[in-house]
């Protein structure tokens, strides 16, 4: 059976689960747009991921193929099966309301990954407190020697992707983000695709 | 009154309270010696310390001397009113016991910073699972443009000293860091001052 194409409306989120070993598969359609991850075990949701032991275990910022996400427990959550973009960022915490404000000197309501994420786990019982620094999918985050950083528009084409495989049961939060800087200024959707079933590759026959 | 010295044994760790506008100062007295921070909003421990959200504001990697740590809901909580040695990381968890384990290869126990943190947290509520990326005071962490991490001994010196004032009323949790490759492969103490009442600059008459 052909796994279902899933689409995250522009300046939008959803979540949901991945049994371990499961490939989730996550599209930028149409270039230059990024996409919060964050991720829980689905069994205790305590557990979630970690920048700063992802960041310390893989000795290196800038996380791609045959890298892992790692847990604040130590643990693998998720490996990096293929990045045909090639740059993420695991430094900034998702855009909220108050980045807006500070940030951007913007007045009123505007769209947020963490609103849109908390509005899809507070079902699960996980509230904005407890929303980690995301892993930044197709955010370019660039930083100079003295550690000043600029987030400039994605180097995603349409079509790129990334594939990770679940190393433990999640739940799943997912966005297409709503930051004007970190979209080159235009809000565009983001695909995703799960493949279940995906057997590990010294268990072929 | 002259504030009392406070010492940390190598190793081990503290918790404490702040109110607004106390100012804490974390010397090194040896040289060459790490200290892990975490602070927690102290009237709502849901509120804390944040990597993500103060690399985001600060558009920096490095944190000194004017800049501010931040919490996960985007308020200030501390500002670096002075920083003597002026290379700290907030980057990289807090040492863990699998840390040794799967940086070290060693077996059996350690200490760690995070066990560390763990205990005198605990008693105010806290346990590991909510123990964020700490702010790594005299850690000498360095990076290279393609994002490579590596841990480098510290570069402060005996008397070395960083100063911050608290921006709310604050718990905080500090350490004399555990792990070798952090404090260039000696473990020494930490010293701290903290001075009350010290009004803002312009209420001075």
């Amino acid at each position: 059976m052909k796994p279902l194409l899933n689409i995250i409306d522009k300046q939008s989120g959803t979540a949901f689960k991945l049994k371990k070993n499961d490939v989730l598969t996550v599209i930028d359609p149409m270039g230059g747009q990024v996409s919060d991850m964050v991720v829980f075990n689905a069994h205790d949701y305590n557990e979630k991921l970690s920048s700063g032991k992802s960041l310390d275990f893989e000795e290196c910022l800038l996380l791609t193929k045959g890298h892992h996400l790692w847990s604040n427990r130590s643990q693998q959550m998720m490996k990096i099966l293929e990045d045909t973009n090639g740059r993420n960022d695991f430094l900034l915490a998702p855009c909220s309301p108050e980045t807006f404000k500070i940030m951007y000197n913007h007045e009123g309501e505007h769209p947020s990954c963490l609103a849109n994420l908390t509005q899809h786990l507070k079902p699960f019982g996980i509230d904005a407190d407890a929303i980690p620094t995301a892993f930044n999918i197709f955010m370019n985050v660039q930083f100079d020697e003295k550690g000043k950083l600029s987030v400039l528009p994605p180097t995603s084409e349409a079509g790129d992707y990334i594939r990770f495989k679940a190393e433990m049961d999640l739940l799943v939060g997912l966005t297409a983000c709503s930051a004007e800087d970190s979209n080159g200024g235009t809000f565009k959707p983001i695909h995703y695709v799960i493949e279940t079933e995906v057997k590990p590759i010294n268990q072929h026959v």
